[in-house]
């Protein structure tokens, strides 16, 4: 049985964490067996858009396991971002909106890049494509990762296509944009105040 | 102005031709100037699809010129592939179905990789989500690069998505799938048979 891994980098962030989950939700409901998995911890930004639209975070793993045939890299290409075992392993996808860098294939693959500021935002797009909808949950996990990488759809990577996703997700999840984002992004600021403090 | 190349690869082959033909034909219509280049003589199979399809060969360089913003990769990645000057250039988009190795930019971009058998199959998708209609002589030539690079698809990178974008490319430009890709086929044959008694 071949089973595909779902990954995105190191020092994982909110759109790591979330795009990971969503495509691995995205790739089941297409018949493909694919896990989410993540390379180091949830920081606290993520785990209140985890907790607040009732997600689990992905396995953590060390490297890629030996069971796995594919793997999917999602919100980064560099190879010194990823998985420290990737080159064992045949990359069959790569979604992501960063430079390309460090990053070579054997074989053919499907490889999405665009200028935009999130991987949540090429995913809704994919969603459309494949006719499949959006649940609630999911689209709070992607407007969490755009408000994330955005910072509130405010900074200059932001593109006209992540804000026309951001208003989309946020009104399938049923939460004010800017009232959800700044709180998300509090929580993530909170807890770095605090731990400042142990 | 900014003035935006589109190519393929050195030695070109039809889908490298007939595929920065037709896309920088798909960029002038969405608005975009570019202009399209070859890296090489053209060979006497393409020849022939550009005469029996009435369009002219691109531009042939050298390397890419001081006047040009950026560039747009067709039917290939890797830099040992391409312009020898490519690395002085912002490379804005790829458009490929070859596994990625020795490619890296500064800056995000589009990058679109496939699985597919050729390039021509993307860019057909390209068409329809764009909105635009293919004209009968890019039909034409996105068929011509279809039925090379498959060996009139039967080799075993041709997939099903190129298969049916050959017979609907077929009935836009007119012709008969085997028929026409059998002569061009041909075409490029006979003369390298000459060639070798010259
Ligand atoms: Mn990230
Ligand atoms: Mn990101
Ligand atoms: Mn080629
Ligand atoms: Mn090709």
């Amino acid at each position: 049985m071949r089973k595909t891994l779902i990954f995105g980098h190191k020092s994982p962030d909110t759109d790591t964490i979330c795009s990971a989950l969503v495509y691995a939700d995205l790739k089941s409901v297409l018949g493909v067996e694919a896990q989410p998995a993540r390379l180091g911890d949830v920081n606290q930004e993520t785990q209140y858009a985890l907790d607040y639209f009732g997600a689990e975070a992905p396995e953590r793993i060390e490297e890629v396991g030996g069971d796995v045939s594919d793997v999917i890299l999602v919100d980064h290409n560099e190879s010194q971002q990823s998985a420290d075992n990737l080159q064992d392993f045949r990359i069959s996808e790569v979604i992501d909106h960063h430079r390309v860098a460090n990053f070579e294939t054997k074989e053919p693959l499907y490889m999405r890049v665009e200028p935009v500021g999130c991987t949540a935002t090429i995913l809704n797009d994919m969603y459309k494509e494949k006719g499949v909808v959006v649940s609630p949950k999911n689209a709070g996990l992607l407007l969490s990762a755009i408000m994330s990488d955005s910072l509130l759809l405010k900074s200059p990577t932001c593109t006209e296509a992540d804000r026309e996703a951001a208003y989309e997700l946020a009104g399938i999840a049923g939460v004010d944009v800017e009232t959800y984002g700044l709180d998300m992004l509090k929580a993530g600021a909170d807890l770095s105040d605090k731990s400042a403090y142990d």
